[in-house]
């Protein structure tokens, strides 16, 4: 298969060959890559796995020396590896067309050269941007609005009246615009708000698969650009979630909250409704936020805390009964101490 | 767009009009309602907002005053806000009709101007009720049961055998009667127990998206009526949720676990199998409750406990290193106390 | 309908019958077995159900009596009564066939007798073997391969590449091989790493409904042969889980972890990346794994220690008010003993 050559890959990446030119027809860790392998050093501590590496050239940063490899230098090599990974991409592409067995509305504006899979339907009002590609067995609901070169994996559902920005993703399975969880008590019955607003997903994000995006009871549930969402990921009505934020697998935002830019939610975290998050804020894996964060906090716990505070709590919370021990020993000795009024004469 | 006076709604509401009558054309909240819509105060801490609300008039409790603006007095604005928004629900509905995209077994029983969308199956022996909607993509195995007026959106899957009852919700990519999880273990093998019971889910239950409710082994996994299911939740097999139950975001409710009426699963939380909770509990969020509970219980925490006791742990746990290096302190003074005969003459 | 004798049964089983053979028709558990029916004491602590039990006959471990029942004595009752509920399984099975409304690429290669049912597609270079059941509305990418005897249930999405191990079934709305999550950081914004790699699940893996499992970075994200999977599962790219494990619902594994053989994750626990855990290990429910586990762990918390450890420091977590009142009294009184140079004499 045509490869590329390293003195290629490193023009392109604005980086600087050192060692021998040779061709490449691929990528792997630094582990398993063989004599037509490009690899990468991505991570310091990995570095003692350059000794035995037989990739044809590793991507590293300055100051990383292997006289037995070829090394391409960049500032970033992870970040180098992304690019470089574009090129080496052979995985399927949607093909423009729309597949007779679908079933697109009439009402439906269709940009040039979308795809459309088998299965897929839309309702009437949906607009298709250039180069969109709806997978087999996704469905559109009455007016909704997909950006062009957007791609929405099989199965995804976006209800009625929501928007899909340019070049954002969704994995299969995920739900945009389900009904928000809103409900009226009287006497024992829940008596249903109607979700009148929607989503709109902005530019350049990307969703998981199986999440869920709840659609606003008002005006509209929004995740703004370069935001990327992991599987499994719940977002509550009326959420307003920050530009280029990270929201891991299995996190819940309840309704109504408000994420700065830049904020990372890790794995299985949540937070209660109605609150604000500030730029750049992080929140550890399995924490629960339950009120208002300042810009760049960096909490963690159940109800979440200042990390380093936690970290010191939990530091002690193993010696627990061991401080309950020296508690109750404290309290038997302070009471002989105080039964002994000749104790200076013993 | 034709719209509806204030004096109307009060009538429908059974509410109390105060100021000038005017027309509505929509509803929208405090902040950003203008001088065409209706708008609500349904939590007291918003009252500030009155002030400068533009609103042609405002749903409030009784007791509130706003002289500049139109009052639609009622007794829970949050209830008549729910039935309010019925009149300006302008969202698309199923239309009546089987679409010839979808695969429907001959021996499926139709009610009345049911709703078939494109790609939807059912297997042989389905019956469907009046005027219920399967939307695009939605899936039925053998022998399912729709009631009247129940909606399934796009790609739900209900498995051979189960009962959706009439005006239940079920909300994109739910799946309903697949396998509970059950194994027995043989040696290092797990040797899956058969699941023959069914789910059924009773009248006027809503169903968030990509849920997943596990058949029975035998017998049935029941969610009883009025229940309200947020997305992501999980319900085991053979369970068996109480009327009017409310389960947010990303609960688990593990095998045969048995709700009362009325009971809160806040969101993420979750409880261990064959355990009963009584009518009317309530579970904090990211909860995990492991044994019984008792009519009316809050309980909160990991493991779940009650409330009041959980908050008091809670505000100590903060404390906790300082405690250590109080207690560290006190062993101190009192060694030096055991060790010093002579105190008094120093 | 035709049914069993217990005589038969005990035969398949290898057990003994000790009393009347009876004909029976179905299999319920003890409580509400009927004349028909049998029945099993699986769990010990049933065992008092015996009495008012009208069961046929039950399975038993070898000790019980019960002079007014029929018993099939067996080793393993629970491992009995799995056996036993295949030959009573009346759930209808997909029928071989391939729907005329599905949409296979013609460059699939289908086995002997393969199901397929309506509104499946599958992609170009798939192989489907014999036997294999794709059910209504799955969608296999480009070049998947889905082993003998696989059971996909409705909606299930495959990417491009991923294999199906021979027997695995896998629930509704799962969807296997959707990209990895990893970014490089430039910035503000998230430079997406390409997900190159693929997905395998080996033989006689159970997965649950609306499970996640991503592909790998590079090589293969692994489930490994005889594993089972709840619903609601995440599973990270990279991650290979050993045989013979179970992921309870709602765990979620992030990137690179390597489970052993025969790991039990309880419900909604989880661990960080790039963590190995040793066979056997077992995480209670609702933990947080931060580190490596040598095998035969049992952890539990958040984050996740030492079982046994971990419930002395809960027994001691309730009474810390207690202990916080405690130090504070030992404080005064130690006071009060430093400052009553005349204790002795009072």
């Amino acid at each position: 298969m045509a490869g590329w050559t390293l003195a290629e890959i490193a023009r392109r990446l604005g980086g600087r060959l050192v060692g021998t030119d040779r061709a490449v027809t691929g990528v792997r860790p630094l582990e398993s890559a063989g004599p037509e392998d490009l690899s990468f050093l991505a991570n310091p501590r990995y570095r003692p796995l350059l000794e035995r590496c037989r990739a044809a050239g590793v991507l590293v940063e300055p100051g990383v020396e292997a006289p037995h490899l070829s090394l391409i230098v960049v500032d970033r090599p992870y970040v180098a590896l992304a690019k470089v990974l574009v090129f080496f991409d052979r995985r399927p592409r949607p093909v423009p067309g729309v597949d007779p067995r679908s079933a697109l509305d009439q009402g439906c504006v269709l940009g040039l050269d979308v795809s459309v899979g088998p299965f897929v339907s839309a309702g009437p009002g949906c607009r298709i941007g250039d180069r969109a590609a709806l997978m087999a067995g996704v469905t559109l609901g009455p007016g909704v609005s997909i950006g062009e070169d957007a791609v929405l994996h099989p199965s995804v559902t976006v209800y009625d009246g929501c928007v899909i920005g340019a070049r954002s993703v969704i994995h299969a399975g995920t739900v945009v615009g389900s009904d928000g969880f809103g409900y009226a008590q009287e006497g024992e019955e829940h008596i249903k708000i109607p979700q009148l607003g929607n989503v709109v997903i902005e530019e350049d994000v990307e969703i998981g698969a199986n999440v869920t995006v709840d659609r606003a009871t008002f005006g509209s549930t929004r995740i703004r650009k370069g935001t990327k969402i992991d599987n499994l990921v719940q977002v509550g009505h009326n959420c307003d979630v920050g530009e280029n934020s990270i929201l891991v697998a299995q996190v819940g935002l309840s309704g109504s909250v408000r994420l700065g830019r830049g904020v990372v939610f890790a794995g299985q975290s949540g937070v209660v409704g109605h609150v604000s998050i500030g730029d750049g804020s992080r929140i550890g894996a399995k924490s629960a936020v339950t009120g208002d964060l300042p810009p760049g906090s960096f909490v963690i716990g159940y109800p979440a805390r200042d990390h380093a505070e936690w970290k010191k709590t939990q530091a002690v919370l193993a010696r627990l009964p061991e401080m309950r021990r020296r508690l109750s020993r404290l309290e038997k000795r302070l009471e002989s101490l105080s039964l002994s009024p000749n104790r200076k004469e013993t």
